[in-house]
């Protein structure tokens, strides 16, 4: 008997995203902190459009040219731009309609290697139910793209990556190959009923700690805050 | 206060070991399917040293000049070689004493791409508990470097590399910061009472399991069956 399931797997990191290039049909960009909450607070306070850009460089220049921009290294504002990747930020009234520009250490980083996909959405624990029933409506194979910390793996990415797999994977209609899939729901099933308390060891929020961004890892902790779907048309994410 | 205490780090392919190259004394590279229980295995019947050489092509020029040379691409033996990476092959009377080359798919390419380190050692489930008491002496830098499956995260490796973690962080001498670390820790505790079970999702596993090789699994994930800790010496592994 055929296996007519979809695939559901998840990457760590962008840097290994060529290893799975392809075989996919939606990826899913995940950077829980903060790129991808930043993304979906941004289109549930109304944004009309952000347009990702991987550098510093092509931020500024939009910004030159009048848009509203933001640019976030390191988990600190670059210098020059009013805002980063706080989800605070895009909850302006100001923003309501407008369309923004974002680079980001990470989360961009991603968006760039996977925008050639044929559907490319930004996925979040703010969003991660909304997310993972339209996910299963779609009968295609899904990649979830965690965007890591500067290359490297990244817990939180992980969790949020294990959760939608292991609500597709719970509807029968999609099945987990790879090992890295299978870690994932792991460690989402030992995350889920305390994400905080789960990630208080983790390396990246021990970072965002020192640059005083509890308020924000709290809130970006905190599922199911929207139900709004970022997804990726002729370079700019727009609500679906 | 200033901490005193050593990193113990986990890497989960060679292809991230650029990212955490040079910030550690020892490397512990890890393939426990099956190159690196192999190799424990070789030395635990009295090999005198192996050689581990990159590509296939290596390997036929040694056996073309006398050595007796394995290679294993895939999980199976190459053609025109008569061992790869079964531990059952190097458990043969004639090769006590002997010098052995030898290529794999993925334990090789670690061994490879960790070679400039310090101090290179290789860690399997065979001899977890005889290295990790050993690594415990050393008051050095640790990364546990897993060798992965076709440049792909695998759990086997990093289960094993979260064993050699949680023994060195409980010895209060060590701390892990990385999140692949946390990970490979969380993983390794869920797994360690029953490995095989565990594993028994594992695409790897399911991939060796189709080429008939379940005797070899059973065997290189049964921790403590040696205290041999192979050790990387002018581009051989001999024995500590």
């Amino acid at each position: 008997m055929n296996d007519t399931r979809k695939h559901v797997e998840v990457c760590f990191t962008p840097g290994e995203y060529a290893y799975f290039k392809g075989e996919y049909e939606i990826v899913v960009v995940i950077d829980v902190l903060r790129a991808t909450s930043a993304i979906c607070a941004a289109f549930d306070n109304g944004v009309a459009a952000i347009i990702p850009v991987p550098t510093v460089e092509e931020a500024r220049d939009y910004k030159e040219r009048g848009y509203l921009a933001g640019a976030e290294r390191k988990g600190q504002i670059v210098e020059g731009f009013d805002f980063g990747n706080s989800p605070y930020s895009y909850m302006r009234e100001e923003f309501k309609g407008k369309e923004i520009v974002l680079s980001t250490t990470n989360g961009t980083k991603s968006l760039d290697v996977a925008k050639d996909a044929e559907v490319v959405v930004v996925g979040s624990l703010l969003n991660v139910t909304a997310l993972s029933h339209w996910l299963s409506k779609q009968d295609k194979n899904i990649l979830c793209l965690c965007s890591g910390w500067q290359d490297k793996f990244n817990l939180e990415d992980t969790i949020c990556a294990g959760a939608i797999a292991d609500y597709l994977v719970s509807t029968g209609q999609f099945t987990s190959d790879e090992d890295s899939s299978i870690a994932a729901k792991y460690l989402y099933l030992s995350a889920k009923d305390n994400y905080l308390g789960y990630l208080k060891s983790s390396s990246h929020r021990r970072r965002l700690k020192n640059l005083n961004l509890n308020e924000d890892i709290k809130y970006c902790l905190t599922p199911d805050q929207t139900d709004v779907i970022p997804i990726l048309r002729n370079g700019k994410l727009v609500k679906l």
